[in-house]
This record gives structure tokens, sequence and C-alpha cells, in this order.
């Protein structure tokens, strides 16, 4: 194994993105496997850091499945298929040993904080965050795995079950799989969708679609806000009944403006919402959830720069790169 | 019982409170009993009606303790001393119906919404809103009986008990009450407070109080905010855990600028928090929890605006209104 022999990548350095043809391959830490990349998908994140919104240089990416190349003294990994959970934990903090690892305070997050991601023909992370995928789930699906994982965290923070009403704000790329979860629990759903084609979708599956100006106010026990704008989130706190709960499944760009009074006298819940479990996030894949529709393009590693403007597109959904 | 036979009471109009001398006695709808105040406390949101953030014209007050004078149909009422829940509520609707009746669409609470209040010699609540207050809880604790019950909210709402670390931002009245039921559940409990008389009160208590540059950052397992201020907030966010619970206990003056993008990476929950439990409150004050020490001034009706002006004093704590 050549660490540091060149390969093929996208570099994002001062808010701009650009292939590399000899970005250096990463070397694996002790515990940790080199990984080549097989498939990789593009997400809000990613858009986000090339906007500048968060400091990050280096190769971008997140979402990914690949096969294992190297795996010092755990060869069993060598050749599999997997993926892989984001944050890369030290163990020892107090969020680690409180078992809140996502939340170390020295984590790095493949592609997004001080770890090179998946843009590129191998990546490193610790084995410890590998994750078999079943032969029986394609790439184009297993490559679903963390957005999915992040789906499902909504359903480990609030109760989404059978007899709740539940309202999705938002029909991208991280909405659709949340209707596809949300869907499987039983509650009563719907989705606020803009676009013809999202509201298609959705149909395909099962859900309702209602237009913005179709939100019932005080009508959900949960609320799921993923437009990442503010006007989302007055939709969706419109739209929670006292005492719910609206999910902050987005980031959002620089400060929003929110008027507290009314979630005080209302007592209404906001939580924060990051990244979910991959296990049941690849029992879904492997038991039938079929992301492919929401699959827009597949482009080429060197095509990188213009498979992140397809993804800027508005409506666009999931685009995918393989080096 | 001469209904509508005049009263003395506080009236606020238009931003403005004045003594009445001629103010109508309330008469009890059916299901109400008439009660003759014996004491009552000026709170934070009394003040904040007379600023003019919401909009109600009649008597205020909402805290207190009095007799039954009447009560159709329910003599046994009648001479006891009672406090009492302060949200009328309908019965019928979504709320009502879902077991949150506070929540009630088509509430009136008591010197709040469209009920005149406490600040008189007599009101009408709901006889289902009277809670008989045991002959050892003298009146000047009993009036603390709502404020408390408030603070117990919290309980309701947020993991409290031994082993947590709670922060509460803020030691005026409301703060002081929630020290002294925090304190109770064995919780790692700190108060930031700025007045050396406030950092007193919880030192008489065993509280620890610090001040507002000694919060630690990411510490608390639960930040119960009441300051009612952006920048009480602000510190309260600091202080908070990943996934830890901001309890906001206070309503704030209009919009309150809050990046949001860090509580989704940090997945905080902020829970808005309004009105508690009557029954453990006043078991908490027949079982000792002694509130007079937060007693700053006692004043008759006749004197209310002086009262209010009292109440309005920078570190002021309770101040009592006796008809």
């Amino acid at each position: 194994m050549l660490y540091g022999t060149p390969m093929r990548a996208l570099w994002l350095e001062s808010g701009t993105l650009r292939t590399r043809t000899e970005a250096a391959r990463p070397e694996p830490a002790p515990g940790e496997a080199l990984v080549r990349v097989r498939l990789a998908g593009v997400c809000q994140t990613d858009l986000e850091l090339v906007r500048g919104y968060y400091s990050f240089t280096g190769i971008p990416g997140h979402e990914f499945v690949g096969v294992v190349e190297a795996a010092a003294g755990a060869t069993a990994w060598v050749g599999r298929r997997v993926c892989g959970e984001i944050n890369a934990v030290c163990g020892a903090c107090a969020e680690c040993q409180d078992g809140r690892p996502s939340h170390c305070a020295r984590r790095t997050v493949l592609g997004i904080r001080n770890r090179h991601g998946a843009f590129a023909e191998y990546l490193t992370l610790p084995m410890a965050n590998l994750h078999a995928v079943p032969d029986t789930v394609p790439d184009e699906a297993a490559v679903f795995t963390e957005p999915l994982a992040a789906a499902l965290r909504v359903q480990e923070q609030a109760d989404v079950g059978p007899g709740r009403r539940v309202l999705v704000v938002g029909a991208g790329r991280l909405g659709q799989l949340l209707a596809r979860t949300l869907a499987r629990t039983g509650c009563e759903l719907r989705v606020v969708a803009r676009q013809d084609r999202a509201r298609r979708l959705l149909g395909d599956v099962g859900v309702t679609a209602i237009g913005p100006g179709e939100v019932p106010e005080r009508w959900a026990d949960v609320v799921v806000e993923c437009t990442g704008d503010p006007e989302g989130l007055a939709r969706g706190r419109r739209a929670v009944r006292p005492r719910g709960t609206i999910v902050l499944k987005s980031t959002y760009r620089g400060q929003a403006t929110l008027d507290l009074s009314p979630l005080v006298v209302d007592e209404v819940s906001l939580v924060g919402s990051r990244c979910g479990p991959f296990a049941p996030a690849l029992r879904l894949l492997a038991g039938g959830l079929d992301p492919a529709p929401l699959v827009d393009a597949r482009y080429r590693l060197e095509e990188g720069v213009a498979a992140f403007a397809h993804a800027e597109r508005p409506g666009a959904l999931k685009v995918l790169i393989s080096p």
C-alpha cells in the first residue's frame, strides 16, 4: 500500500471546489481502515461547505459505500463492502465517556471536519465506524445509509408512532428519506412539498403531500423541519400543537429570528437532530426501502464540479459521484 | 351575595394601572366559586401586562390565596381557604380532550386573559380549579403556590434528578423558587445570580450561586432560563452540553435572535414551560419549603400602583398585595 501516492479527488479550498489528480492517498492511523470508494453522494452539507458556512479545506464527501483495502490487525474486514459512520471519536472525553460519542469534543468528521472525505478514490475511517453492507443491497442503495440513518435519528428523539400526527416540512433529499422512514411507523404523515416531482415521489410511496398553503394549524404532534429556511421553520411553528415537538433537521444559514414567547406559552419543544443509527438504516435498505427513485444523476469524480452544480439546481435530489 | 356591587381593585387599561373603588364584584358562572382574596402576589407577567406585552384590560393578578364565599351546589367549599389554578378551560376542545387542558384553545386566564384577576376584593374561578390550603400553610406561603407550581413544571419536562447537572440562569422571583425546588431533587445545581442579596438567599438554602462570568461551558444537562433576557438565553446556550435541554421559563420581549445551527449540531432541546401542578406545590409548602424570605414588601390594594413600582425595582423579589 503506497500511502501518499497520488489519487484523484475533489478538493475544496477557500470556497472553491476543483478536481485534483495528485491528492495524497490518506494513510490509516492505528485502528483505522483504508477504504476504496465505490460511490459517494452529494448532501446539502457539502453544498454548504462550498458556500463557506463551515470552514473546511480538503476533500469533502461523507456519504459513501466502498471496499476495505487495508485494515491492520483486522484482516476480516479486507475486501468487505462497507459504509461508515462519519464521526471519528476520541473515546476519552466527557461526551464519549457519557455515551454521546457522536458529540465527541475532539471528533473529526469525514469530509466535514479535519478529515478528508469520500469524493476521492480512497478514504480512511476507524474500523469501529464501519458497517458491512449486505450483499442484497446494491451500491446505489448503500450510499444512502448515512442520510437514511440521519432520518431515523428523528425516531430516537420524538414519539412518531401510530396515532401520532407528523408533519415534514420540505421534500428534498432529506425530506424524501424522512417521508419514507416516518411512513413506516404508522403515524399520520403529511409532507409539505412545492415541486410536482417531489409530490409525485411522495405519492408513489403512499405519502400525503400538501402545498405550503395547506399546512394545518396546531395540528402536528411532531414537525420535522428540513428546509433549512426560516420560512419553513415558521411554517412548522404554526403547524405544531401545544406541547408538540419541532425537530430541526437542517442547519440554518446564519442567525434565525424566532419569537420565543409563543414557544413558552404553548410549551413547544425545539430539538436539534444530527447523525443517526446505521444498523437500522441498513436493515431498512435490506428490507426493501428503495431510494433509487431519488437518484437524479451519476457523475465521475472528474466531473465533480458539474455534479455539485447539478445538486444545487432547485428541486434536485440525490447526485452520486463514482471514482 | 350582591354581584356587581362595587369593590376595590387594581385596574389595567391602555397600559395604565390605577386603583378603583367601584369595580364590579364578579359573578360566578355555573360551576364557579366566588373567592374573597386574602393575599395576592405580583409576578413578572403582571409587570409585562402593564408594559403592554399582552393585551389585557381589567383586573390583573393571578397568584392568590383566598376564602370561598359562594359555590353554588358545592357548599362544602364555602368558607375554605383556597388557592386556584389560573386557566379556566372549556373541557371540549381538542386540547382539553387530549389531556392538555392548560392549553385549552378557549381558555380564560385569571388576570391575564379575559378574566378579572386577584388584585381585588373578590375573584371567580371554576370550582375545579380550586385547591384547599392546609391549615399549617400560612397565607404568606400559600400565595406562592402558583409560581411554585410553575417551578415544578420543569421537573415534569426535564430529567433533573440525582446525578444530573442543572443550571438556573436568573435568581429573581422565579429563579429563587426554581432553586428551592431543584435543590430537593438531588441534582448538582448552580444558579447564576448577580445581586448580593440573591446570592445570600441561595446560600441560605445551600444552593451554589455563581456569577455570570463563572458559567461553565457545556456543563449542564439541563439549563433553566428565567431571566427573560436574550443575554441570559445566550449564557444558558453556552452552558448546556450536547444533547442537553434548555427550559425556557420566561417569556421574551419581542423576537429573540438565535443561531439555530449550533443547536442542530449539538442536538440541544429548547423547551417552553408554563403552568405547573398545584398539589405537589402545596405538599412542598406544607412540608416546610418556606418562601417567606423571598417576600420584599406587603401593600394594601389602595397602594397597588406603589406595589407594582416596588416590584419593578432591580433585584426586587416578591411583593404582596392584600385587599
